[in-house]
């Protein structure tokens, strides 16, 4: 990592709205640069200055169609928007494969929109300590709206959707969707449903059963009822709905003081993130050497139990 | 958690076949109840006498009904099995929704069957951690092949199918899933592609997509290149082919000393995972305190940064 500019500079630059500062910014949290913490720090004083909005749904369901439209309304009211598509990243090569994101190069010449793939090079307890930190990026970029997509079907992903002020799970007709929403405990996380294709068939039975869930759910008084929009974003139908849907939403949290509440957990669970990434930090140290090696054979002929292996271990912390 | 067995007479009665202390076993590991450590020692030296074989792949490619199928012929073949279904549960209810396993009551019957559906209960690390020692625990009372079958889209799924000796990776056609699997890295992890729902149109094109991708990957001389199977479980077709496919990559882990490089590699994920635990849950102790809590609202109000909220954090460890 080169650090042609020192992080002052680099944070004073993408205040003025320097793209490339952004980016680079953006770099050394989605890297694990040494100089994050310092990062952080320069960034602290503008947290909470964007609306962020989580955006997660199985494969296929058309979360990069909807975030572009999405996009595009926003531009069109004239609010500055950042995108951050996650990546869930192959474990072994590290590289994402980012094909559908081509087309959100609708709005790349556009100055007052940022958009970045991140993915994971590595673990998901990275990315759930990076994203939030590269939302602080956009933030004191002077982002107003920060779209956060992810793919929500495992846990991870799920977990950092929820890290938004308003999150909106994408489900499509005929996927067994609603079903699968609520395996994955993704109808917890919804602040607003979108069920996207809505013009094939099977739509009908999706918006029923997802109201059909909702009725079921215990709710106290006061609590948000997620709503549920249809829309169809490859023809660029439905969109404004969703985003009247993320107002709304908003509104209630404001009215209600949830929005501080929700930020106080987000900035919880962001904090417990980083501590684990520490401690992982360390143990990969061990993995490194051969002490990890070495008892991962006795464990595998039977000479030893995972458990006692894995005190072993901790006693070189 | 009720005692009324100590754990060498449940280790032991396992051994024996006893479905119930089998079941009580697996209750130990999920639930991580203290006693684990002790369990463990107690399996360790049956580690090693099951084959292990994964099974992934998105929500409704027909990885359930595939395992069924599975179960039938190797029971057919005088097979002792084991079945772990692994269940992303929601991150708030802690519940797992398992209406797609009544299916698998064809075989509650068979006595030469053990089914058990595991929840995560509360974070997928957990869930990484305890599915290795139920397959011990399967092991020990007997099984002479056992099917971990997970959804396979988020990475830490994948990472679980690929704690296996073998790992199938069920697609489906016409969901996009060729381009999907590379995304979420399961690409790497397939030993065996199994192409359900062949007798669907679009399964040539998924076939060749796959062939395709497969092409292009680097491999070693020697190197394992996977199998593609195509299958319609729903009506036990192509299940035999999937079974010699198994064959012929255990047969190729046996010949090449791959199967003890693997359980190894296996072995040393599991103990770092069960490490890991410790470590969190030492931070989730720090979490019930107020520490956590005070710290998140400094860093949500932007009198913190999260990197130095977390060295505060980890100064009370």
């Amino acid at each position: 990592m080169s650090r042609a500019y020192d992080v002052p500079t680099l944070v004073g630059r993408a205040r003025e709205g320097d793209a490339r500062s952004v980016a680079r910014l953006i770099s050394l949290v989605e890297n694990g640069d040494p100089a994050l913490p310092e990062v952080a720090a320069a960034l602290a004083p503008y947290a909470g200055g964007a609306q962020v909005v989580g955006l997660t749904g199985s494969p296929g369901v058309g979360k990069s169609t909807t975030t572009n439209e999405l996009v595009r309304s926003l531009r069109a009211r004239g609010k500055r928007v950042g995108v951050l598509a996650v990546d869930p990243s192959s474990p072994f090569t590290g590289g994402a494969i980012l094909g559908d994101r081509i087309r959100m190069q609708d709005h790349t010449t556009d100055p007052g929109v940022y958009i970045r793939s991140m993915s994971s090079r590595g673990r998901l307890g990275g990315l759930a300590a990076a994203t939030p930190q590269a939302v602080r990026v956009l933030e004191g970029a002077g982002c107003d709206v920060i779209l956060v997509e992810t793919v929500g079907v495992g846990q991870a992903e799920v977990e950092i959707a929820s890290l938004a002020d308003t999150t909106l799970v994408l489900l499509a007709p005929g996927m067994g969707d609603a079903i699968q929403a609520v395996k994955a405990g993704v109808l917890e996380v919804a602040d607003v449903f979108v069920i996207n294709k809505a013009d094939r068939p099977g739509a009908d039975a999706t918006y029923r059963d997802i109201q059909g869930m909702l009725g079921l759910g215990e709710r106290a008084p006061g609590d948000w009822r997620p709503l549920v929009v249809r829309a169809t974003a490859v023809k660029a139908e439905g969109i404004d709905d969703i985003a009247a849907a993320i107002d709304k939403h908003r509104d209630w949290l404001d009215r209600t003081g949830n929005l501080l509440t929700r930020r106080e957990r987000r900035a919880a669970v962001e904090v417990e993130a980083i501590a684990l990434g520490v401690l992982r930090a360390r143990i990969g140290d061990l993995r490194q050497g051969t002490a990890l090696t070495a008892l991962a054979a006795c464990v595998a002929h039977g000479e030893l139990d995972p458990y006692a292996a894995a005190d072993e271990l901790l006693k070189g912390l």
